[in-house]
């Protein structure tokens, strides 16, 4: 069988020649760039795609066996079609989690120093010298122990820090996690929680699980993280709970409008730190999905299995 | 015989408190706002002395055994006075290790990822998103391997850096550090350094140890931090290597003059991030160094032999 591997977006140059090496008498590459250019024709000879289709896409794209996501967190590419398709979707999580986990550890370390503040006073020339916080001896809550969650638990124990997990797959421990709790209880977990980091992907039991409730549950002196998708918190409840000080603050990278618009409260909380959900681009992060979706190619050639499949019907 | 504590600056109530019950039948406590309140009655009946002394004052202690500095370094202890006495000398060694490796992680994370241009674009309202870099897989040259450094080993290593160490005594192996060095190695080890911090205390041996020779053998991509002490570096050779571009930037919490005067070129350089001497400032700080000097208080009530004493040849 000759495949036909189109690839959505422009494809690094050595991670090409890699790929057509691969393909050499079995099959071809053809780069688009992007899904919105793909024509139906293009769609309609594609055994396996690299990319996020558009709607409709999945449909024309009738010859397709497999579909290969950029992203570490598949959620944009599990449209109604694709879950209702036998194509096989791989996602390329574990691209970022390291550098994701880098980000969680920078977050806290500004929020539990006020960095914001030092940096304003280098600004004016002051010499403004105060009274900040150790990461040392507090609690983590870590919610979501894939790649970037199990990463950040080996790095906090390296900072003296008490490391709680909440994971669906509870019986799975983690190097690094002192006390694993399953979702149910994660409102227990956020009452002890010094500083709560969300890596968890975002699904249809993830999606605005940090409600009211949630901020609530934590102590006033705590912190919230996200690193990975907007949408599992709700942004009414998070700028409640950040303006009316239910918590101290927070360090956001993924919003749940992206690009946070320029009228948008968060920029403007002096209790916030806001990235723009850029905590994972990297070169070494490009460099790892390129060798992600290599692997896969030279299985998805070899006829064996694949790695990084989604799990449909948990979402990740 | 009956012990008299003279302390300078303002005991912490509960450290007061305790001190004053171990030396319940064997002293009295007697505190000074500052050494420049102590009167020559006050040095004359002081067996033991806590905070730092101003010229004169240790000859005028006539009675004075044990000095104890509230300092981690105790350069500023080492006065000739000092070093031509008998009297014993301890430091706050300690205190602030832990959160100096934690501000070391901090400086590095901010030069790494670029930090004060996302501080920039938030205040702006602006979605700037740009690659940055990892700390994942880069190298580290940890100068000074005492408490801050030994702790930033191990971090650095939950980073999956490759550590490089330079100390004194490279006969002791530290955990986390992947080669050690003696200090006659230096220029070699900065030569292979993608991140270079200093740790060390200042000594005869440091002071000035980075010099224009020191930055030109560090690579034009690698950075400097400095958390221990100021004149280790040689300002105006650092000044340089950070304008001319010899290395990429500089994270600055202890500084050549302190504090920092408003017309300091340091405050403007785009690629150096300042902060006022200030990385070990926590409650955890002040409540271990505490804990260090009541210790040795019990120790010198019960004439045992004290931790924490400054080899005074060595410096530190």
């Amino acid at each position: 069988m000759t495949e036909h591997i189109v690839a959505f977006g422009s494809l690094d140059d050595q991670v090409r020649s890699r790929a057509e090496a691969l393909l050499a008498g079995r099959g071809v590459l053809e780069i688009v760039s992007s899904a919105t250019d793909a024509s139906p024709d293009t769609l309609a000879r594609a055994t396996a795609i690299a990319g996020t289709l558009r709607p409709g896409q999945l449909t024309a794209a009738a010859n397709t066996r497999w579909v290969h996501s950029w992203a570490a967190g598949a959620n944009a590419d599990l449209s109604e079609e694709m879950l209702a398709s036998d194509v096989t979707l791989t996602s390329s999580t574990g691209n970022g989690g390291i550098p994701l986990a880098e980000h969680s550890m920078l977050l806290m370390l500004m929020l539990s120093r006020d960095v914001p503040r030092w940096q304003r006073a280098q600004a004016e020339h002051r010499w403004d010298r105060f009274t900040h916080g150790e990461l040392n001896g507090r609690t983590v809550a870590i919610v979501g122990l894939g790649n970037a969650g199990a990463d950040l638990a080996a790095k906090a124990k390296a900072f003296h820090m008490h490391v709680l997990g909440v994971r669906r797959r509870v019986e799975r421990p983690v190097p690094g996690v002192d006390e694993l709790f399953a979702p149910e209880r994660l409102h227990e977990v956020l009452a002890r929680a010094d500083f709560v980091v969300v890596t968890a992907p975002l699904t249809a039991d993830t999606k605005g699980l940090f409600d009211g409730a949630a901020f609530r549950a934590m102590p006033a002196h705590a912190y919230f993280i996200c690193i990975s998708r907007g949408g599992i918190a709700d942004d009414a409840a998070l700028l409640r709970a950040l303006q009316e000080g239910w918590i101290a603050g927070a360090g956001l990278d993924a919003h749940g409008t992206e690009p946070l618009p320029p009228e948008s409260p968060f920029w403007d909380l002096p209790n916030v730190v806001v990235t723009p959900h850029n905590g994972a681009t990297t070169g070494a992060t490009a460099a790892r999905g390129g060798e992600i979706f290599l692997a896969n190619l030279e299985r998805f050639l070899d006829g064996a299995p694949l790695a990084n499949i989604v799990d449909k019907a948990a979402g990740y």
